[in-house]
């Protein structure tokens, strides 16, 4: 559990990077890139649990995700050359990201009593979302509905783990095997320029 | 009861076609598309269960909801060709299902007690919020904004509707009589190319 | 309490005009106009109330946000034109509106017991998503992400309100203060055309 929160933190952290740094090449001011960090980071977490009723929703009664987001404005802003570089970085920290939420995703959905097919669907929906909403205010098309293999590594770490966890693995053992297998379908995905079938 | 359950599963199925047709034509891949058949399939009813408090939403304790919309993805691969040609045919299941979750829409908002006012305007949300959802995540300023009366008829369908149940009408029949008259005028409007005026 | 509701009567038939002239601007009908005139009055107080939980949420219970809203649109089509000259006037009444939603979404916020950082943060949602949404729907980045001082104004303010609360000041009085630095803080902008720095 205490694993599982840190590393939830860390992603929520990671992905307000990201927020901003799409901010910053659509030219918005400090305020506007905060927004788009908030939403990006907790975005998807939110949506899940609107949609599971868990409301309020996780982060108006638990200040450390806010602390999180705020952190990452100025370490963006002094780091921005060494971020730049670092893009390899923030694949990496991305990824790991989009492993953490779904895992955690799964997890309360389950806490919610959900069947499987949802927990899974709820999963994915914890570690996408936030990204969504990030290219919807940036008025861009989601990157997910174009690119190379994303939400799809999501949804194949969500089977695997409840599959793993329905033979009965240890849980930490599972939330460092399925976040490995995320990130390596993901870099996989990146080295080999993988993509899913266009539809028509 | 069971027929319009049956029918919301078909608006279900129906919409998703529609979510799926769009997103081949932003060239979307299969996985973007997937997504974009669920929330035209299910974000007008999930924006109304959000909002009266029904939560958690209807299709994530009804997996019928999903299998529909699963369906429908290769149905509209295997006869993509057919339903190019049938354009019409689309125009006609996709009118028969805003009537249908209008409908529905009212019934469920009665249900939670609603106001006549509030639940008219959850039938309306129920029909065209997943369109909306559809149209602004593939970019595009929602069609319902711009185009033939579309919303209208659902608003005139649902104080049909209302109104008709006030007058204590056996509620199979008024189910038929709403959605011949929303489908009828969508159809007239088509037809005779009927617009409301724009603004200004 | 009855000043302030009065006042938040008159933010959401203000915020109603400024959704229908944007609407106007971008050639929609006259429902789709009204749409948009609905999700720019009451979207940040809807979003407010979805995040902490408390559904079904205001608008569909209290009719006269709804009166209010449907109010907007004949006079914003009978005062057209004279709306149009009194840009000034708009802008006050959207600076009042932004004040008082700010203050009403707080005073919500902590009737439900959140934190003081929450409750400042749900003030400035209740008074911005409205715009957001607003903009998102007529396919435009988000204005408060681009221009002079706007949101963080909301925010200078809340944390005023917090503050002289905590003091033990007068409710109305503070409503008042509150409301004129808020509304004072957008005019100094504007005249002086000040901007917060943008992010890079």
């Amino acid at each position: 559990m205490n694993l599982l929160y840190a590393l939830d933190l860390i992603g929520t952290f990671v992905f307000a990077i990201s927020g901003l740094r799409l901010a910053a090449k659509k030219e918005m001011d400090l305020f506007g890139a905060s927004v788009i960090a908030c939403v990006t980071a907790v975005g998807g977490g939110t949506v899940r649990d609107l949609l599971i009723g868990a409301t309020p929703v996780a982060w108006i009664t638990n200040v450390h995700y806010g602390v999180a987001i705020i952190l990452a404005v100025p370490v963006t802003i002094i780091f921005r050359k060494y971020i730049v570089e670092l893009k390899r970085t923030i694949f990496i920290f991305d990824s790991i990201g989009i492993a953490l939420f779904t895992i955690s995703g799964m997890e309360k959905a389950f806490s919610y009593g959900l069947s499987p097919s949802m927990a899974i669907s709820m999963g994915v929906v914890s570690a996408v979302i936030g990204g969504v909403i990030r290219d919807i205010l940036c008025n861009e098309i989601p990157l997910i509905f174009r690119k190379e293999i994303y939400a799809t590594a999501c949804l194949i770490g969500a089977l695997f783990f409840f599959v793993l966890s329905k033979m009965g693995l240890n849980t930490d053992l599972n939330y460092i095997l399925t976040t490995s297998l995320i990130f390596s379908i993901r870099v996989i995905a990146i080295k080999y320029n993988l993509s899913i079938p266009k539809i028509r």
